[in-house]
């Protein structure tokens, strides 16, 4: 499908008065007096808008929930922020009251280092859980990024970087489109990898509607020169959210950091968005948030701890959205599926199995089952009405083979749908997360 | 933990009354017109009453349920029955309205047989989903298999070998206790190995109770020679069932096919036990019937497919039996959590993260994590009220390193408990799952 947002180089540093550093402060050696940190990876990023900004945010709804996320769900509530701090190596999660004594100490010492003023400073976290942050680096590593605070290409990327944990690659965008007349921009960062299925909500408190056992960590930061106010912009974010990042899983585990946060600095210089009903510069603005985070959040897929292929499971049909919603997870996450996914092999019992233990509402004779090339609505059906098609098993395997394909799934009991974007289950997805028991860093993360 | 109940030989032919067989009929290449069938492994068993039983049942609330199932929960009701005819090779289950003709063909043939009245035999089917049966090598091997029936421990042994699957060795058991001065005897066979959460009820419906999302299939055939009437024996069998297979997984996807079936003939010339209240007799029937299934549900998970580690999960302090119960599954399915096990990494900041995420209401300043041997109470904690204890990573390391061990969980906001009995997640598992492609018979199941 092709975008009507045009692509543009500089990622977060892509839209007007945005700079960013990533630095090497050696956190996670150091957190732990063990352990290596490969070829100094940086680990230490600033974001920093050149005025205040709005702000949004969405975190982890896990009940067990890092200190920086609490930082952040007080702070956000004020609409205006002006700087990011994000470090990886550490989540300062499980950590008590040094944890948080530590997360304010990290917005705190990054507002010094800016000559912000109070409280325009947020933090986010990744990595170990249950070890105390390094602070004495972390302060270093503040220090370093302040000075080298810059606007290229270069300096976003070295951010993006220092995010990274077991990502093998980096994961940013920028798209341009018109508002009013003015040139507009949104730029984005993010990571994963593992312990991905994000259930994100505004406060962190799970709303009724959320299918229970939601469950990675996940990072993402954006930019925006929009001039937005922080509700509308709050409102665009979570409707965003709703469609890209709570929609992946790698492995259906939810992690304790989760967080996604929007600075909307206004530089573009477009009339501020009001989000009136009908409002064409609200929906132009939503949509293009609601792409920068389904690019995003595809990436984190792609780039999950051994994943091989990516599948989009498309359910329709369903009597509730919660049905919908409910059978795809149910299917997203089995492990039966998803190592037959791994295998290339278009094992419908499976799929079908799933479907029937799901919390969703379904009859056994009224389902079907099909494949397609990547948002392509040419479906090679493989079950109809609970019974197998004529299609051949050699037509099926190679609707299965490609890296990425879609799995339809129509219950034929009524209108609503869901999507899941979803990982296979690798041999070196279990390999890499047995750990190296011989590092007793291992404990937390 | 030592039993009190006496282990006898003869697993499901050590109650007196009772004989079995198991018998090679072809059923997984010749449903398919391919495929192989190793060494000619035995693939149908009977178990037949010399007289007709009580009966009573626990099958799938998967709403994708097999024929043999239907046609079971349909017969059950009645109360009584006198044999039992099992396949391996095909679940016969998405066959629709050839399938349950099928299911109906195989207990009306297996009567005439045996010469028994309409409406006394069961169906039990394990294998393939979505292949029809094939019902000629089925009625070959009843006949085949009426001829063979005996009581010999070759008999049960053989019956057991012909229901298994990926199993990689039997699963029997027979125990012999007294009952009001008469000596009783419990026999059963099950098979498990991949596809393992049962959440069975009486009927297949799914009660409100029920945790949504349970999910192998596991088949269980129990005999008895107590004196029982029906509803008692169903009464004990549910308790036994909640407290065994209802408690174990292996992948997290709940079978088609699961079944346990009790035939209880009176043959012991006990007293016909009555379930009134303070009732002994029915105590001990229940308690002998539930130490029965939980050493065969136990044999499942030891043998779940590519399982390295056994993991008791034990949950307490939960405000609820629901919250308990939510907290144990979403530790014993995740993968994170599993591969840790599975890498003898003492890795609390995962389990903290998944019970965090569960539907369970936690509050992580309370949590207390622990391991213990099996059964053992002497904890060593990892975790107390959410903080590490002093214990060394060394000596955490060593507590996860045997092939069993205990998970303590307290969650001190309640007094609610629950159990689950959980594998790890290795690369054989995946590496068997994934699939043999070159077979179209992997289509279903």
């Amino acid at each position: 499908m092709k975008s009507k947002f045009k692509l543009v180089e500089g990622a977060i540093v892509a839209p007007k008065g945005f700079q960013a550093a990533g630095v090497f402060c050696d956190i996670k050696r150091l957190g732990t007096g063990k352990g290596s940190n490969k070829g100094n990876k940086r680990d230490l990023a600033l974001i920093v808008s050149s005025t205040p900004a709005t702000v949004a945010g969405m975190f982890t709804t896990n009940q067990v929930c890092a200190a920086p996320v609490k930082v952040c769900v007080e702070r956000v509530k004020c609409g205006q922020a002006q700087a990011v701090v994000v470090n990886s190596g550490n989540a300062n999660a499980c950590t008590g009251k040094q944890g948080m004594a530590d997360a304010r100490e990290m917005v705190t010492f990054a507002e010094r280092a800016l000559l912000l003023p109070k409280g325009s400073a947020l933090v986010g976290s990744t990595g170990r859980i249950g070890v105390t942050m390094p602070m004495d680096n972390i302060r270093a590593g503040i220090v370093e990024a302040a000075v080298q605070l810059g606007s290229t290409i270069d300096h976003a990327n070295q951010a993006t970087e220092a995010i990274m944990t077991s990502d093998t690659r980096p994961k940013q965008i920028a798209v341009e489109f018109k508002l009013g007349g003015k040139t507009v921009r949104i730029g984005g960062m993010c990571k994963g990898a593992g312990m991905i299925q994000p259930g994100m909500s505004a406060t962190g408190a799970r709303p009724m509607a959320f299918p229970a056992g939601l469950h990675a960590t996940m990072l993402c930061f954006i930019t925006t020169d929009a001039a937005i106010g922080a509700k509308p912009l709050q409102a665009a974010l979570r409707e965003a959210v709703a469609h890209s990042f709570n929609r992946i899983t790698v492995d259906g585990d939810m992690s304790t950091n989760d967080t996604v946060l929007v600075l909307a600095n206004g530089a573009a210089g477009n009339k501020k968005i009001e989000p009136k009903a009908g409002n064409a510069e609200f929906a132009i603005f939503s949509a293009a948030l609601k792409h920068v985070c389904l690019e995003l959040a595809k990436m984190i897929v792609r780039d999950g701890e051994g994943v091989h292929r990516v599948v989009t499971v498309r359910v329709d049909g369903a009597k509730s959205i919660v049905d919908a919603d409910a059978a795809a997870r149910s299917v997203a996450n089995s492990p039966l599926v998803k190592t037959s996914w791994h295998g290339g092999d278009p094992n419908w019992g499976r799929i079908i199995d799933a479907i029937g233990y799901s919390a969703a509402k379904v009859v056994e004779e009224k389902i079907d089952i099909g494949y397609s090339a990547p948002g392509s609505k040419k479906i090679l059906w493989s079950l109809k009405r609970g019974q197998p098609t004529k299609a051949t098993f050699k037509e099926l395997c190679a609707a299965v083979a490609p890296k990425e394909f879609d799995l339809h799934i129509r219950l034929n009991l009524g209108k609503a749908d869901a999507v899941m974007y979803a990982a296979d289950l690798t041999e070196e997805y279990v390999d890499f997360n047995k750990g190296d028991v011989g590092d007793p860093a291992s404990l937390g993360g």
